[in-house]
C-alpha cells in the first residue's frame, strides 16, 4: 500500500522553557513522512520548498522510502517558516513570527506516479488546496483524511464544509472540534461534525490523550504520562504520520484496527516531544516503538469481572 | 470487610450552566458513603451535622448499611453549607459562600464499633483533625487514603506534611499535585509526593481521568466522554466512594486490585455528574454499574500485535 501526504515542509524556530533552537526543519509533511515511513513505503510527499531546505534532509526522507516527486523547489524564493514561544503548559503557544514565503504559491500537483495511492493525509492547508487535491486523483483513495485549523474556520468556513464533504476522517483538537461544531460537550461536537461529512473523527487532547468517534463508538487513547514534554512542535502531525501509517500498512480501516492505530501514533507522538523538530523521530527503530506500545497497553490495560 | 469514611455532610446550592437548586444535601462524607455502599457494608461514618440536615437522610443511609454511630449531631447550629456557580467548562467554579457553621467545631471520635476497621478515607479536612482520626485508631488499617485540598497547603503545609507520613495514599487533582510538589509534570510531582510518604499516589483530572502511581508503575484511568456534565459536585467523593468501596469488599489492596477499582471509581463519578448533588447515586443498582463499568472496559481496550 502507499500513503500520499500533503502539507508543508518548511522551517521552525522554536522556544520552550526548556531551551531554544534556531531555524531547525520542521512542517506538517516533514512530520508525517518521518513518522510514517517507519511502517509503509513508499511515502508519497505532496509539498513545496524553496531553495534553502536543506538537500540532506530531503536525502535523509529517500533513503526512509519518501517519495518527493510532488515536492515543488521554488530556485528564488525561501521556505516556509514559522517561529513561536510556548508557555510553561505546553498547551498553549505564542506565533512570534509566520513567513509564508513559498507557501503563498502552493498549488499542489499530483505526480502520475502518486495515482492509485489507498490513503491520502491532508495536513492543515488552505481548504481550497486540500480540496483541489482530491479532485486531482483519479481514483478516490480508500481513506481520505484531513487536519485543519481554527484559522479556517474563521477565514475560509464556507470552503472547509465544502472539503468536509469530501473526507472520510476529521482529525483536530479539542479547541478546534469546539470552534467546528458550536458545542462545548465534545460528545455533541463529535456529532455534530459527523453530520457535516466525515464519517470518522479524531479529537486530539494533547497531553489529555486522542478520541477516536465513529457513528455511536468511542475510543480513548491516552498520551504516556511523560517526565518532560520537551518540545510539542510536530506531535499531531507525528501521531497522524503513524496513524496513517499504521492503516496503510495493514491495508485495514476496520474500527478495530483504528484503534490500533491511534494507539501508533500516540506512540510515535510521544518521541516526537522528547527533543527538539523530528530528531528522535530519525533516532528510534522498530524495536523502540514496539516497547513504546508496550507501554500503552500497560497504562491502560485492567481484567475487571463483574462485581 | 468495613470502610470508615472521614468528612463533610453539608448542605449545598449549586449553579450550574444547566440550572440552579436550592440547598440539597451535599458533602465529601456524604458522597463518599452512597458510592461505597453499593459495594461494601458496613460503611461507618465520621462527621458532623446540625439539627437541620434532613433525617430522612440518614435514614436512607442506614438502610443502604452505612453506620452513623460517628456522626454528632448539634442541636443548636446549623449544617456545613457551601453556595459555588461553574464556569461553561465545568472545570473551574467560584465559591458563593462557605458558612462553616457546626465544622467550625468538627472533634472526630472514632465510636468502639468501628474499631478494627481495615479502611480509611480521609475526607477533605483540616490536616490536625485527619491526623486525629489516624491517631484515634487501636489498630492501623490496612490502607489509609487521605484527600486534601490547595487551602490547605497555603495555610497548613506543615501539618499536612505531618499527616502525609502517616498515610498510604493521597488522593488529589492535577492542580493540587502540581501545588505540593512544585512540579509542573505530573510524572515528577507524583515522584515528590510519593518521597514525602504516601506510597501511591492518584491524580484525578476531572474530564481527563485519572492516574494511579506507584513506585515506577503508573496506570491510566479515563473519564467516560458524556454528552453532558450536569454537576460536577461530588465527583471527587464519589470517585473516592467507588475506589475505597471496591478494595474494601474484596480486601485486595494490590496494584491490579486498585486498577479495577479506579475504573469502578471513575464509573461511580460518570453516573454523579448526570444530576444535581448525590440523586444518581440513589437511583442506580448493579446492573448499571456493571454497564457502565463494560463501558469503559470498550473505552480503552485495544488489541495490537508486534507490528
Amino acid at each position: 500500500m502507499s500513503l500520499i501526504t500533503v502539507g508543508t515542509m518548511a522551517f521552525d524556530a522554536i522556544e520552550t522553557p526548556f531551551g531554544k533552537t534556531n531555524k531547525i526543519v520542521g512542517g506538517s509533511a516533514t512530520y508525517v513522512a518521518y513518522a510514517a515511513s517507519h511502517f509503509v513505503k513508499p511515502v508519497q510527499q505532496i509539498s513545496i520548498v524553496g531553495f534553502d531546505f536543506p538537500q540532506e534532509e530531503m536525502d535523509e526522507m529517500r533513503k526512509r522510502g519518501v517519495q518527493l516527486d510532488g515536492v515543488e523547489i521554488v530556485a528564488d524564493k525561501k521556505s516556509f517558516f514559522w517561529s513561536g514561544r510556548y508557555h510553561e503548559d505546553m498547551n498553549t503557544r505564542d506565533t512570534l513570527i509566520t513567513d509564508l514565503n513559498v507557501l503563498a504559491d502552493f498549488d499542489p500537483k499530483v505526480p502520475d506516479g502518486y495515482q492509485g495511492s489507498e490513503f491520502l493525509m491532508l495536513g492543515n492547508l488552505v481548504p481550497k488546496i486540500q480540496l483541489n487535491v482530491i479532485q486531482e486523483l483519479t481514483k478516490r483513495p480508500k481513506l481520505i483524511v484531513m487536519d485543519t485549523m481554527n484559522f479556517w474556520m474563521e477565514s475560509a468556513m464556507g470552503d472547509l464544509k465544502i472539503v468536509l464533504k469530501y473526507v472520510d476522517m476529521l482529525m483536530v483538537n479539542d479547541a478546534e472540534a469546539r470552534q467546528l461544531s458550536g458545542q462545548f460537550s465534545l460528545v455533541k461536537a463529535a456529532k455534530t461534525i459527523m453530520e457535516m461529512g466525515p464519517k470518522f473523527l479524531i479529537i486530539k487532547k494533547g497531553e489529555h490523550g486522542a478520541l477516536l468517534f465513529h457513528g455511536d463508538e468511542v475510543f480513548f487513547a491516552p498520551a504516556l504520562p511523560l517526565e518532560e514534554v520537551f518540545d510539542p512542535t510536530g506531535a499531531g502531525d507525528t501521531f497522524a504520520g503513524g496513524f496513517m501509517g499504521h492503516l496503510a500498512a495493514t491495508n485495514d480501516i476496520s474500527f478495530d484496527n483504528m484503534k490500533r492505530a491511534i494507539i501508533v501514533g500516540s506512540a510515535m507522538a510521544s518521541f516526537c516531544v522528547e527533543k527538539f523538530g523530528p530528531t528522535r523521530l530519525k533516532e528510534i527503530n522498530k524495536e523502540d516503538i514496539e516497547f513504546r506500545i508496550q507501554q500503552f497497553k500497560d497504562l491502560v490495560s485492567f481484567d475487571i469481572e463483574l462485581i
